[in-house]
């Protein structure tokens, strides 16, 4: 198997000509969740945002050690266009590899895939993984494992997972993230776009990622889609049963009322809980549900509060808004 | 979306030199389920197998109108020795398609690839589909539709599905098969090998493969692998979430203690009528399990039989042996 590739610090992080904080959620991303990996900016004539970082050229950001321009941006309609090829180039030429989570594939563009060639600079689409991965054998393996699934797409997964780990890290606990989805590796600059390999080989991809280590090593897993969402259910259970996770996060929006880009009704937690349960089961006999975390973003700050109260004493598990309560809750309770 | 490929019989079956039932298991399908698309055998010397088909050259299969050669035998190891490529380039300098369920890909050998592009004619691999499938919607389709799940890989679901199909068509029942694995395409001469479809479009790729139809079509679907297989499941969950059948057929081997490649024990039939019912409400709200399949091979013919008098009993399900019994009281029931 080849190695996981592996996106090398520091970041120069590329806004094209973003106009929003939407259009650069990556860049924001990376700037909130490593911000000692992200050196600068580079941004096009006309760019309407800042992240906060300094502003740098290609040159410079060669001459202050940067290894690799990241894609920051989503460009309309998701292609690129030429405007943007051209910097690239300037980058490889510059000794930088270039990163994306683009759904069209860098290595696609002649020019850019010729300059790669002659610089020998990577560009690491990873949205397109190359890794051959081998069919899981559910074998389990040493280490601690912990999952956020969720009641649909965008509840909170990645931010859940990435604040879980902050947390163990800030007490001294042997953890490591584990991204599933192209942000989450951006941000890690390590991980498997689990939904763009083959089906055959999803849950053997969870297993090569996540790796046998010392029984009290935790890997914090980010989860994908929903066991009830009729388009990437598949996705959400190969992960389930690939990384064998012991403990897992419940993440849910309570203002939704339909799964993300179908008709089909949202789930309810109970529902999450018992499917992620019995499913997990094949690989992780005693996986069970160690807390629940509420995006509760669209409401106040009393009604969330109060949701939050509810819903603990109704599952009698830790239940935090990692944003609003921060999941020092659920870590305090599974440690 | 490109059209998914169609493989145009009659055939010619390639044995190569094949010694026993099992290489050629491929051919022995086709020639079972489809005897009429059969017009020879190709064997080469030292072959130690018989379909009971009429030998012929490539030369007389392109005279007598064969449109297609199928590669109906596993080389050992899964290569593709050269002893086989010089037939293969006759039989596409012949005018003949040449369709395979190997794992290699014939693209990928250069001779072959020239040869095609050559005479113009198609190497339909069948274990790499070509199509670009779109993301589920999850929206309902008119028509019927029954799919056959199992509690492992290889217990008949291919089989019961073949066997529920011939006997609605015997009826004069408007129905169609569904093929999602090699096998199953190569008989079939049309399906989408969902195993190896990225797993992002997997219950897309279903989604289209089964469009809407008459609402008194049935489309009987083979299913894929175990919702509890720690390997497989993510297939079989994207398998139930796309094509969204109204009915399902459990399919068991009774005398396996656990799944197929991996050490985790059997699931139970109950477990898999529960889980298949609850995961498939997410996209068929009135889904039911219609009757058990059980491969009593590897029992006499009594105990065979008093399995699945006992199983009907206690499932109270029209439960049937596809081989000892025949399909007619699962067909009976559910019409």
């Amino acid at each position: 198997m080849r190695e996981i590739e592996r996106i090398e610090s520091p970041y120069l992080l590329f806004l094209g000509n973003a106009q929003d904080v939407i259009m650069a959620k990556t860049a924001f991303g990376l700037v909130e969740w490593r911000p000692s990996d992200c050196a600068g900016q580079l941004r096009l004539p006309g760019c309407g945002v800042d992240i906060g970082l300094p502003d740098m050229s290609i040159g410079e950001a060669a001459q202050s050690g940067v290894n690799t321009l990241v894609i920051g941006f989503a460009p309309p309609g998701g292609a690129l266009p030429e405007a943007y090829v051209v910097p690239l180039i300037q980058a490889l030429d510059a000794g930088l590899d270039i990163a994306s989570g683009l759904h069209v594939r860098l290595a696609d563009n002649p020019a850019l895939a010729e300059a790669a060639a002659r610089t020998g600079r990577r560009l690491i689409d990873v949205r397109h993984p190359r890794e051959n991965f081998a069919v899981a054998t559910g074998a389990r393996r040493t280490g601690k494992r912990l999952l956020t699934v969720g009641t649909d797409c965008a509840v909170g997964k990645k931010f859940t997972a990435l604040a879980i780990h902050s947390a163990l890290l800030r007490r001294g606990v042997a953890a490591t993230f584990r991204a599933t989805g192209q942000t989450g590796i951006l941000i890690d600059g390590h991980g498997v776009a689990m939904d763009a390999v083959v089906s055959d080989f999803i849950a053997g991809a969870a297993e090569a990622q996540s790796p046998a280590a010392a029984v009290d090593h935790w890997d914090i897993i980010e989860g994908q889609g929903s066991l009830m969402h009729p388009a990437f259910a598949a996705v959400s259970l190969g992960v389930l049963h690939g990384f064998q996770p012991d403990l897992f996060i419940v993440c849910h929006e309570p203002t939704r009322k339909t799964m993300t880009a179908v008709s089909a009704p949202l789930p309810n937690i109970a529902e999450i809980i018992e499917l992620t349960e019995r499913l997990g089961r094949a690989t992780s006999p005693d996986i069970r549900c160690a807390g629940l975390s509420i995006n509760t973003a669209n409401l106040d700050d009393a009604a969330g509060r109060t949701l939050i109260e509810d819903l603990q004493s109704q599952f009698n598990l830790p239940c935090v808004d990692p944003i609003r309560t921060g999941v020092e809750p659920i870590v305090e309770a599974f440690l």
